[in-house]
């Protein structure tokens, strides 16, 4: 199965297959030839995927227990890669057999241990291996970047971002404001979709920039938004950024391992992103962050720490800083072994494929899933009272990621519930969100099937609650 | 065993008991009897005791591999306690069962995992629940707090730290102090050892608070110095910072689980440390961070991520901030669950004791240790060719902790790898330091007797190199 995702849309090639095989495109016997084909169905197998009966909203009655649970919350909490157990339990026993030598020793010796997986990590943000460290939480290293990059004089003092980015990101933006004890009001400017639409106009944000572009400092945008899932063009907003004389970073919490990043050819200043996503490392897992190579002699950490003095010298405890160039330079206390373990195994993962193979089975599991939706829960004009969900993510494949952001006609929380008890894992988001992700690395298109089957069941249900709280 | 340390030495005591039995202090028979009379003697077989076989150092002709390794390096990395495994595999378990739901489910749901066990944390330190938190890394909360306190002016703008300051902790003083923009020449004042000493005086330390303490901000000490063992008079340091204005805080890397604290009572405003060392959680273990409850509501964090958000509006994520009161709010990143764990399961080891039992089995041991160290290599005046040790950590009880640390009349480096040869771990620090830290949580007294006969040979086996290499 490949695609030449510039020419063909995934709605034309799915329908193609179809239509050779004599399947319309709602055929479950699809969806098994599509898995059948797919050639990277074999990496499912190096994950946990949970079963219905262990998730604790289900109920009972109304799902056959054995089955997997149709998972497509990937976006939220990646799922366990089988070697991580394998990895930690070899980092324990070092730890047991030989106590602090496993600081220079071994597969994985602890002093290093970030260093050890880091060339992983570079190649699925496309980043050289010394453009990128492993260290801290997300947040964390957004902060560290932006002490760097965030120094505002009376001309440009501005930092643009998205009028509803991710929490962490607005206060980290405000905070480091005030750090400056410049004026939230003033200096943080804030970009909202037009009137009535859902997402940033690429054309607007440019325009943005081009206008206000002198006065800001940094802009900060997310790769791939975390409510709508849209996906920023990163390269052509770091170049308009650039001409303005602004830096440009990016928050790609919900971009990396999703969507193919070019970090050092498109030129980013900066970016930081967490691992437990789309990178399967677990629950407040390492962060990365990448700073561009061109800036490795000029723009240096603001907080140091000893682990930003050179490893030649560090031990060496003599209190006279030898800055390691560049991000390592960034990096303030020793790494932690545990966490190193979970995200190498995932990374191993990655590595015996592409971001761009996983990235085209992307786009036509997204956009099956979007077909299906679109052909079963679309508003009717013939049937005014059906109820019916509305996609919030761009439909144009360029512009997301594999999560769709879905809102409903019924209330999303029922929706929600009535989909958590079928033994489908998805999240919801305040206000109004269902955020349905569908990974490729670890989903099929019989997932994608069970899903649009178990949310007309879903909404069944629901209809059927509010008839019967009517009556 | 139990001590009145206020009116006995430890050498007193010790001496005590053996001419009851008629030993004298020299005796192996001494030792396994004070082993046989421990009563925290159950709480090593809470951990995995690497044997000498394991070591990758040990020359094995000179050894019986099958012995546990006399384990002296607690002060650096702390050993694997068994039930790290246990905990690890119930979340692994959790995750492969059941994704994302593990946030919110089990014993350590993910997204509170930290403040499940901050209670077993603040009762190590002296303090209250809520003003702790496990966080980052040492160095990572040391900047985060200093950003809080070290508000320069321009008559308080000093930073007071010793002149020998764990590297991190000086890379830190130096940038908090550029990044106010001020010349660190000028702002960061050191205090050094009178000339020909080896530890600073109390009444000196004092007395530079008390003569420059109106042009100082911050003080900030470690609890116990990484390098020589001392112990510092925390209180005392706090109250006269305090009554020049200073805000006093301290680096308590080398202190926590090894001394006894009390950050709540002493009025100390800030506290940090890791959790590797005597709180055995793993290379890179969660650190934590203390913040006096009277500042709760005054002393703000300077970087904001979502989680210092209230929990109860945290996930509506609607970018209008409501700041958790006290230390809870300076966290940024949601917390990780696998270095929970390993801290998790040693924290309840402490808990089957108090720091107060720990200490006083502590001071005998170290107190055992000082004693053998002083009558086995003393400077000799009969002998002044006869190689000694001397050792740089106060002799006074309350100057040190379980650290002692020692230099030769030897080349350092060559009686540390004829020990390590041997199976003893301890560490060595540049330029010429040789620490030895008998942890009561987990070393006995035959350890230290084990010590001092393998440190006799060694002190033979460097001789004898010499003496080959002068032929
Ligand atoms: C006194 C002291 N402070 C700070 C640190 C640095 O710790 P981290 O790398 O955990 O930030 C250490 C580490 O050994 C230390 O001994
Ligand atoms: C876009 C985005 N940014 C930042 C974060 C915060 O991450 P952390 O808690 O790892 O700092 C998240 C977490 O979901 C996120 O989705």
């Amino acid at each position: 199965m490949s695609m030449d995702t510039t020419h063909t849309s995934p709605l034309e090639y799915l329908g193609g297959i179809a239509s050779q095989l004599g399947y319309c495109l709602q055929d479950e016997k699809l969806a098994f030839h599509l898995d059948d084909q797919d050639e990277l169905k074999h990496l499912r197998q190096c994950f946990h995927v949970p079963k219905i009966k262990d998730i604790p909203t289900t109920d009972q009655s109304l799902v056959n227990e054995e089955d997997e649970c149709v998972y497509f919350c990937g976006n939220s909490l990646g799922l366990l890669p089988k070697t991580v157990k394998t990895y930690i339990d070899e980092e324990l026993d070092k730890w047991a057999k030989m106590g602090v030598h496993g600081h220079f020793t071994g597969k994985r010796p602890w002093a290093l241990c970030d260093e050890c997986i880091v060339d992983l990590m570079a190649t699925i943000v496309g980043a050289r291996k010394e453009e990128v460290a492993l260290m801290n939480g997300l947040s964390v290293n957004l902060h560290l970047q932006m002490l760097s990059f965030y120094k505002p004089t009376k001309e440009r003092y501005k930092i643009l971002l998205e009028a509803k980015a991710f929490p962490s990101d607005h206060y980290a933006v405000e905070s480091q404001i005030r750090l400056n004890g410049l004026d939230v009001g003033k200096s943080m400017m804030v970009l909202s979709p037009r009137k009535g639409e859902d997402n940033l106009r690429t054309e607007d944000i440019l325009s943005v920039i081009e206008k206000e572009g002198d006065s800001i400092a940094v802009i900060l945008f997310s790769g791939v938004q975390y409510y709508t899932g849209q996906l920023f063009d990163m390269e052509k907003i770091t170049e308009a950024g650039h001409k303005k004389g602004c830096f440009v970073g990016f928050d790609l919490a919900h971009a990396v391992g999703n969507v193919e990043l070019h970090l050092h050819d498109w030129g980013v200043d900066f970016a930081c992103w967490c691992s437990y996503k789309y990178l399967n490392s677990g629950a407040g897992g390492l962060a990365g962050a990448f700073l561009h190579e061109k800036h490795s002699s000029t723009i240096k950490p603001s907080l140091i720490g000893w682990w930003g003095h050179d490893l030649k010298t560090r031990f060496k405890m003599e209190n006279h800083l030898e800055l390691t160039p560049g991000i390592n330079g960034f990096r303030i206390s020793n790494p932690p072994i545990l966490l190193v373990c979970s995200l190498h195994a995932s990374l191993e993962i990655f590595n015996q494929t592409s971001m761009e193979a996983l990235r085209k089975k992307s786009i036509l599991l997204t956009g099956y899933l979007e077909h299906l939706i679109k052909y079963y829960f679309s508003k009717s004009t013939e049937e005014p009272h059906k109820p019916y969900a509305d996609i919030l993510t761009p439909s144009n494949i360029k512009e997301r990621g594999c999560q769709l952001s879905l809102t409903f006609s019924l209330p999303i929380k029922a929706v929600f519930e009535e989909l958590e008890k079928r033994g489908v894992v998805c999240d919801m988001r305040e206000p109004n969100g269902l955020r349905i992700a569908p990974v490729p690395l670890y989903n099929t298109f019989h997932d994608v099937y069970r899903f649009i089957k178990t949310l007309g069941e879903a909404i069944a249900a629901v209809e059927k609650r509010s008839i019967n709280l009517c009556q």
